[in-house]
């Protein structure tokens, strides 16, 4: 396995990462460069994650044999256009949108016949930092990457990705988009959420700079995630906002429940609640669900 | 500052920490400690966090020149009652209590004419590990303690309680007990109870073994706070529900608000929130509220 010329269509915390791991295990020949920001690219370039730089995403394609969408997926509709009349027979396309539905609509819609070329996958590997100053060759060792394949991708094709992911380190698994949204909408995208809106209340508040004056380290890391990107986060909400919603609703009945624990002072029932969520997060911890 | 004979209620986390801390710094003597659980008490003595186990609350008492009540919060009557006929003259009575409301209404009921006795503080310094053996004699370094002081207390007592905490590394401020009940509801037991939620909706799901399976780094992290001891939470939101209620009921709100822009696919305002969370966060972090 190895790709001759590789193109990376933004290249941020994931994209400058699969570049510099591809090229730490000797996978790839040349790697190009396209995104909107001059400066990152620079940085990619300096950090040794591609080789050049293309003038635009079309040129990126041309001759690669690998090509990474590794943008904001609000971008991909216009990424898979420009990237589709150059694309070589042979050629595979992977991604790194963190929504799967909206993706693979996006996709068929824009590559049209070419559509089989495009293996969807979703790493689940994002940090709080951004850009390809951020990028490492480890970002993805033990982290799983979930391809959600289309019924005309070949299975060379799977596998050959697979491979890819698995060559720097990912455990690969496999769902269909619609099990992908629901899942990440539960245990990623809520969070990221609740986050941002727990730092969104405290800081509009009159006397938000006491409040955060005596934020602690629980607050901290229960709002790191509100440091993500937020116009990844942004894209996020709205490709997936029907599973959010859904994900609001359940959580909002869980936090109705325990209000009204609250209000009748029911210690026992608080007590339960707390074990039991500690008891679950410990099994999770322990990794009884690998 | 020397303390003859300190005695600890509750040789956990905190209070093994703090004799620790006191230890380290040859700030007193002889340390005495009483807890409910033998084995718990073991530890402590093997660590070297107490001297000797008293045979009970009030036997701890007996003579100490310095009493740290670290029990969770619900103990508090009974602890109080306990020590209050072996206080002798002079002595400090302080505490480590998360909310000071309940904490100083307790006091004065149980204490009666020896409430000059008590200085209530709370020290920031939760950690979801929990007993003496996950005690350290540098828990407080920089870590905040508040002092709530009663108009009983003389001014040399708040001094004196204010160097101790001062001399094993923390930032000592002052509050009353209203205003330190109302910015702790906001800015940590808010975030506990959001983290118990999440936790308790995931793991109540036929299908949450999937969810965990897929759950990451920032999963992790937000929940953190929910591997927290659930008896001292279980407490702290009983004696603070109040407050806790008007802070669920803000945050839902801020919930409802982003929920509406998720139905309307407002991405602009989606974005925007994020992008303020996100500078507020790093505001905080940078320490612009110091």
């Amino acid at each position: 396995m190895f790709f001759e010329r590789v193109a990376v269509i933004g290249v941020g915390l994931i994209g400058g990462s699969f570049s510099l791991a591809l090229k730490g295990k000797k996978l790839c020949g040349h790697v190009v460069g396209a995104g909107r920001s001059a400066a990152n690219l620079k940085t990619a370039l300096e950090r040794g994650a591609i080789d050049s730089v293309a003038a635009d995403v079309a040129a990126a394609a041309r001759d690669a044999d690998l090509v990474l969408v590794a943008a904001p997926v609000a971008q991909f509709r216009g990424i898979f256009q420009d990237i589709k009349e150059n694309l070589k027979s042979g050629a595979l396309v992977v991604d790194a949108g963190s929504t799967k539905r909206d993706v693979v609509a996006t996709a068929r819609a824009a590559l049209g016949a070419k559509i089989a070329h495009f293996v969807p996958a979703h790493p689940i590997a994002g940090a709080e930092k951004s850009g390809a100053a951020a990028a490492t060759a480890e970002l993805f060792r033990d982290r799983r990457v979930v391809l959600t394949p289309l019924e005309e991708n070949s299975n060379r094709d799977l596998e050959s990705v697979a491979r890819v992911w698995g060559a720097i380190g990912a455990r690969v698994s496999r769902m269909t988009p619609e099990a992908h949204d629901q899942v990440f909408a539960a245990v990623s995208h809520l969070p990221h959420l609740l986050a941002y809106a727990l730092v969104s209340d405290i800081s509009g508040r009159p006397n938000s700079a006491q409040l955060f004056g005596y934020a602690a380290g629980g607050f901290r890391d229960f709002t790191r995630i509100a440091s993500s990107h937020p116009e990844m986060w942004r894209d996020i909400c709205v490709a997936n906002g029907d599973q959010l919603l859904k994900e609001i609703s359940k959580f909002s009945s869980e936090l109705e429940k325990i209000k009204k624990f609250l209000e009748s002072k029911d210690a026992a029932s608080l007590e339960k609640l707390f074990a039991d969520a500690r008891a679950a997060r410990e099994r999770w911890l322990t990794g009884e669900h690998e």
